[in-house]
């Protein structure tokens, strides 16, 4: 395990507009507010979004789903750490569409989506600087303990 | 981009009883502690929920799915803000049931809800307040920039 | 409804390794960092999960679903308080799958899971601690009115 405590609770709120890029918006706000650590959330609504999950077994992600058309955001979970030295969203996101017949509901790692609207919280971890590095045990980027 | 910072971390942390209406329950929350703007998470059960999806080409929601019986409340993601002059919730919700069929999950914006059990926590945002109105790109009642 | 306010912003964040049992773990994390009551949240994915829901006919949780083989871990949400005197977890979790036939999503009150990789944050609620007690009116262990 790799644990830190943080005892500063900056944040910051808003909005992302109609167009948007999700991801180049919310690398945006950390720019913008100097956040290099911190944790993500959002709800809003996309008008294309492109899912997917890790494969153990190939070391990569699978082909994605593309969500095509009007999907509610129903919940964005993430975080911002460094990776090669720059700002980096982990971003995991479920979208949904009600119709006449039921609900459908898709779920995974956000590789990238239109925004349609999104209202948005970045908790900023002032404290500390997580870094992302190869980790051998996944194959995944994953952080290591803060020097 | 509509964005601003908040130093200040105040939050209201409860539950609700069941038979509850879930939105009257989180506003009282919000009244009773005086939070205007802030951001709201919980989990619990509900034992009738109503969800919807916003539809772009009509500038309306869609009839609302109505989901009858107990439902685990996976997540409830949202935030409150001024409309009108008064806090208003906007919150999207996971519902879900496990049968021995399998699992069925429903995501969208929450209508209605009456709860069976929530454990709810409320960020309030006091350096702030964020009012909604109406975004003409979208035809949602959105964050304008505070004054 | 029972509802306190919280003024100390403390958290821990971190994340725990390839084949952790997710419950101890993040225990663990609160152990270590001395939280009795707390929001928890993370990200990841698990390489096995049980998830359930409440019966409130009979009072207990239904058979486990149990997920095998890699899942995202879309969301995770909830609490910690104490129960008999212990840090105990509250957890909803969202598990899904991408396949190249579409995805599966599976939602509900997370029993257990084996961690491929978790990005966690723990926010301490430092001014109170909540305890659970059993509730009639749902037959769920619930927080009472803090003393």
């Amino acid at each position: 395990m790799i644990a830190v405590e943080s005892l500063r609770g900056r944040r910051v709120v808003g909005r992302l507009e109609r167009g948007d890029e999700l991801h180049a918006g919310l690398l945006r706000a950390c720019e913008r507010f100097d956040i290099r650590t911190g944790f993500v959330r959002a709800i809003g609504a996309c008008e294309a979004a492109e899912i997917t999950q890790f494969e153990p077994e190939t070391g990569g992600y699978r082909p994605p789903l593309r969500l095509e058309g009007f999907h509610e955001l129903v919940s964005l979970n993430g975080n911002v750490s460094l990776r090669d030295g720059k700002p980096f969203l982990h971003l995991h996101a479920l979208l949904a569409q009600i119709t006449p017949e039921g609900s459908a509901a898709h779920g995974g790692h956000l590789i990238s989506a239109r925004v349609f609207a999104l209202e948005f919280e970045i908790v900023a971890i002032d404290d500390h600087v997580l870094e992302r590095n190869r980790n051998p045990a996944t194959g995944l980027a994953l952080w290591q303990q803060p020097g």
